[in-house]
């Protein structure tokens, strides 16, 4: 059972697989194309080559399309930088997001305003990446660079939020070189145990 | 001229400008209460007792509510804390936020991503709060507490930008202590001369 709240029918790498990851592929390039507003069942079908009552029977609508596209993102290795330094770590994951936030992204944030399943989807896709990320944190701290106790989820976030701020809320572009003041800033007060 | 394209017709502190404030004050208790998705201007209407055609007439629809709302924002009279410290102006700041984020503003942000309009008028908003925020580090390098050349609008946005992320992005909820700690963080990495 996946966050759509639908079962796939056959086994993984089969033709539900392939279907399921041709469906998320053509949802991307529509958010990305059209928005949230425009996003609509019979072009993801159209896109994908998945027949639209199987899209509707399997996803149900645009809603558990979102849905569906988040939790495969969710299933993928991803795993944090690892520089070899709290700085490097927090400067290479706040480059990473300025550089791979896109117009699907942003249609997400659009959709979790719109749909209280798309909003949970959203945030579980953020927690789980968070989660990940924290590894930078217990890291470092097994390096002696901060202190015990500090806390990885409020550093991670801390590092990335300046990003989604500018772009989502303030409507400016993120930049390499505000990834990189971000990074550092909060390497610098992690070691200062502010957030200890 | 407004920001909402409307040249109001009588003298400021007439009827038009009672009228004005008391859509706007109807238009953000309906957006608390229903958000964006949910105002009309009847509804409007009927909560400001400014009659329908006139709020069509002068405001144009649902999108020139919101966009009025944030213009009459930035005419407020808001200025910055001014604690006498840098960490004690951002802690205030980053509180404030914290204290009156509320379902009205949530809905403005949910406006911008359905609403070209809205998504000025957001961004409009928050670079006027922004601008007088950063009186906070002027007085600051007057201080001598951070270097000369520090970017201003980077240490207000580092700051409260945790919070936006975390409600809007994550999902999360904000509180005082996470206020204070982005605020001790940033005043921290600004007197190390990481914004300059």
């Amino acid at each position: 059972m996946n966050a759509s709240g639908v079962q796939p029918s056959s086994r993984p790498g089969g033709r539900t697989a392939r279907n399921r990851a041709a469906v998320r592929d053509a949802t991307l390039a529509e958010l990305a194309e059209h928005g949230y507003a425009g996003l609509t069942v019979e072009a993801v079908a159209t896109r994908s080559g998945v027949h639209k009552t199987t899209v509707y029977r399997r996803w149900g609508g645009v809603d558990g399309l979102v849905v569906d596209a988040l939790a495969l993102a969710d299933e993928d290795d991803w795993a944090p930088p690892d520089t070899g330094s709290l700085d490097g770590d927090l400067r290479e994951l706040a480059r990473e997001v300025v550089r791979t936030f896109a117009a699907a992204q942003t249609a997400f944030v659009a959709a979790a305003f719109q749909s209280e399943r798309a909003a949970a989807a959203l945030h579980a896709f953020y927690a789980e990446r968070h989660r990940r990320a924290e590894e930078v944190v217990t890291r470092a701290v097994a390096r002696g660079e901060v202190p015990a106790g500090t806390d990885a989820g409020a550093v991670v976030k801390a590092a990335v939020a300046p990003f989604f701020f500018r772009v989502v809320i303030a409507g400016e572009l993120a930049t390499t070189e505000l990834a990189d003041q971000s990074a550092a800033a909060v390497a610098h007060a992690a070691r200062a145990g502010i957030y200890a």
